[in-house]
């Protein structure tokens, strides 16, 4: 039985439960949200461990943290630190994207040390796996793809990216548009690749049915994938993404059908004044489906910044009702990222998230900015540097340049606004 | 004769010639524009060696750096640093806020060296010299804070911040509204520490004919303070902010009247969703006035990221119309910037005004990120590297973690989903 079956019949699951234990929302909201589809819990019955989390309407905006190897970069350590600094920073979720070295090593070692729910893309097994064995992307079969993502299932993995929506036609919507930088989507490039070589339609559309069977015996969350997502601000909200959106939100409604949670993955590259368009069209065109975002990018001058470019685009998702951001790091465009790449990703995203929640007047959210705020005003530096988001580089800031005077900070110095003021605003209070 | 006279008399100066060279608008566009003072043009007829910019309506947003030195930390040598990365980090404004050791020797070696509009608050020498000399903030003489004012503009400054609309009411107003924080701004806190003290109105709001003498004489740009900006989320888009707002409105049309160019300064910390009315709060209380604002920042619980907060809030800002964005660093609530955290301020500010650039179509913002988009394409990474934002922070990233293949990078390595894909997708380009 997935969620989506347990919250269909009104049964109150031990993840519903953890979920409801910590957000503002009721355990009928709740189950409301799962049978309707506006809300998943990515919780595979295989995953040992985990503390879930609910992601989707009237929730708090979730952060999700890519880990995994790449072919100049196998190191399974890194990948482990990666991890725990992701953890520790707080990502609601990972997802392992190795396609370098030992993939089912790497990422039952990552599984086993996840307790957050853990996603992957299958097809990047199946494709690095199967041109070894096989001497030639087209060559890949379709068992071969199907075999990625059964086992990756029955190790646990709860939610799997799948680019369903790359189809024949989409990809005759591409072909006619145009674009500057046609597919920057690993997996829709595969596919692509093997739907060209092979002439015939994506194995994933073709077989969607064999798909759910797999996600609903493991109750693994499918991630529609957007494998024809903008890879700049030109190629935005274009005919190849929204055709392929149309699909997607197709398929959503056979999901649920088949009792198997569902969301779908948006852009990627988008210019400011696009980011609400894009947020309604996934919500209208896949039926209130949880939307999970990679940024939003609001440009691509920024290489080396990609983190900070992706809060501004998280933020507006998120305020737009965006449900799950995945972080982009300073490396984006450029590397791998590293561990201290991968904490200021999640930073970056958790801060776009919050300012979401903010303006969704969601309880507990605009609470937290208050008390830092009553802070600041008391001069509680103490108090300031445990309620930051990251009180390690707040304290490394404040500790690099120490105030004559411990009550202010060296910017203004005695010339501190609020400490100057108090007696003359507040004499009564003395 | 200022360059509002000029443009009021159809008359092309030199500056409005720097500007015609290097913006998308016409001359009368302009003329226009600095005639109805929906545009300013800082420029100080002593400043030396001046480049000048423009600010408002159909221009490109600009970006203020602040530098200065406090009563902790007073090296002229640092200030002249941080000058030097901010005008490398492409800051098309600095203001000088010292208010440590040798002010008027600091400000004056800035200004020599400073190519960009150079603006200050003559309030925090006044203050500064004013206590030491006269033992009490409150005793300060309002010759003294006039003072401040003359010498500034007759050593060149080109924009003053005057924090007018701190008026009586204002802080009424302040009083009845139960905020968290109070106020924030320096300048703000002591023009109220003296009104209190000396139980009198604001000088610069009781003597602001004289103040308008003194900026017509050397066409100092005004920017007109505020002092009761909010200091956190709960305290925004309140009474007290408002009030002063609408004094600024009726200061603003005072200043054109007597031929002085002016600015609006705002905001500071805002919810992401309030955005949007303050810009249009700002233009339709002052009538178009440029509006100069600080961030805004969209969370008060991440110090240490205060230039990514100030970034999200800034690029919704920019869109929304706001023309010139002051950096926030990532010390910012933490201690006074050092060089690395200019740079770091400076590129973020010039994200989100760019982002706010491509928002508003303006006639080459968007065309950068194409090139980009090509660039990325063509798998052509020095021609990316070259076209960053910031070309320095690119490369080190790139070269950290050199691919094997170095038409890719280190992230997708052989499976780039651009380069594989190229032969499938455009066969005859072949």
């Amino acid at each position: 039985m997935t969620q989506l079956t347990a919250a269909r019949q009104g049964k109150l699951t031990p993840q519903m439960e953890y979920v409801l234990a910590d957000e503002p929302i009721s355990a009928m909201a709740l189950q409301t949200g799962i049978a309707e589809g506006s809300i998943v819990i990515p919780a595979n019955r295989n995953h040992q461990h985990l503390t879930p989390y609910g992601i989707g309407r009237g929730l708090r905006v979730k952060v999700n943290a890519n880990i995994g190897t790449s072919s100049d970069l196998q190191s399974l350590d890194s990948e482990l630190e990666k991890l725990q600094v992701a953890i520790d920073s707080g990502a609601h979720a990972v997802m392992d994207l190795s396609t370098g070295g030992e993939i089912n090593h790497v990422r039952r070692e990552i599984l086993s040390r996840c307790p957050v729910p853990l996603g992957t893309v299958p097809i990047y097994q199946a494709v690095t796996e199967g041109v070894k064995k096989r001497g030639f992307l087209g060559k890949v079969t379709v068992d071969d793809f199907f075999s990625a993502v059964e086992n990756q299932a029955e190790d646990g993995v709860d939610f799997m990216t799948i680019h369903c929506g790359v189809t024949l036609r989409t990809l005759e919507a591409l072909r006619r548009s145009g674009r500057i930088t046609d597919v920057v989507s690993r997996g829709g490039a595969f596919l692509i690749e093997w739907m060209i070589y092979n002439n015939r339609e994506n194995p994933f559309y073709e077989h969607y049915d064999r798909l759910l069977e797999v996600a609903r015996e493991y109750d693994v969350t499918l991630s529609l994938g957007d494998g024809l997502r903008p890879g700049c601000l030109a190629d935005a909200t274009d005919r190849p993404q929204v055709q392929e959106l149309i699909y997607l939100g197709e398929l959503t409604e056979r999901a649920w059908d088949a009792d198997v949670q569902v969301m779908i993955e948006g852009p990627g590259h988008v210019p400011i004044d696009q980011i609400e368009a894009n947020v309604l069209l996934e919500k209208k065109l896949c039926q209130g489906a949880p939307f999970y975002v990679l940024g939003p990018l609001v440009t691509d001058v920024a290489p080396g910044y990609d983190h900070l470019v992706g809060a501004i685009g998280g933020a507006i998702a998120a305020k737009a009702g965006a449900d799950f951001l995945c972080y982009v790091t300073p490396a984006e465009h450029l590397k791998l990222p590293d561990a201290d790449d991968v904490k200021e990703g999640v930073i970056a995203s958790r801060i776009a998230a919050h300012v979401g929640d903010i303006a969704h007047g969601l309880p507990g959210a605009l609470e937290w900015d208050n008390q830092m705020a009553a802070k600041r005003k008391q001069l509680d530096w103490e108090g300031q540097i445990s309620l930051a988001i990251d009180p390690q580089k707040a304290r490394k800031f404040r500790e690099s340049a120490p105030p004559a005077d411990q009550q202010v900070c060296s910017m203004c110095g005695e010339f501190c606004a609020i400490k100057k003021l108090e007696s003359y605003l507040h004499p009564k209070d003395k």
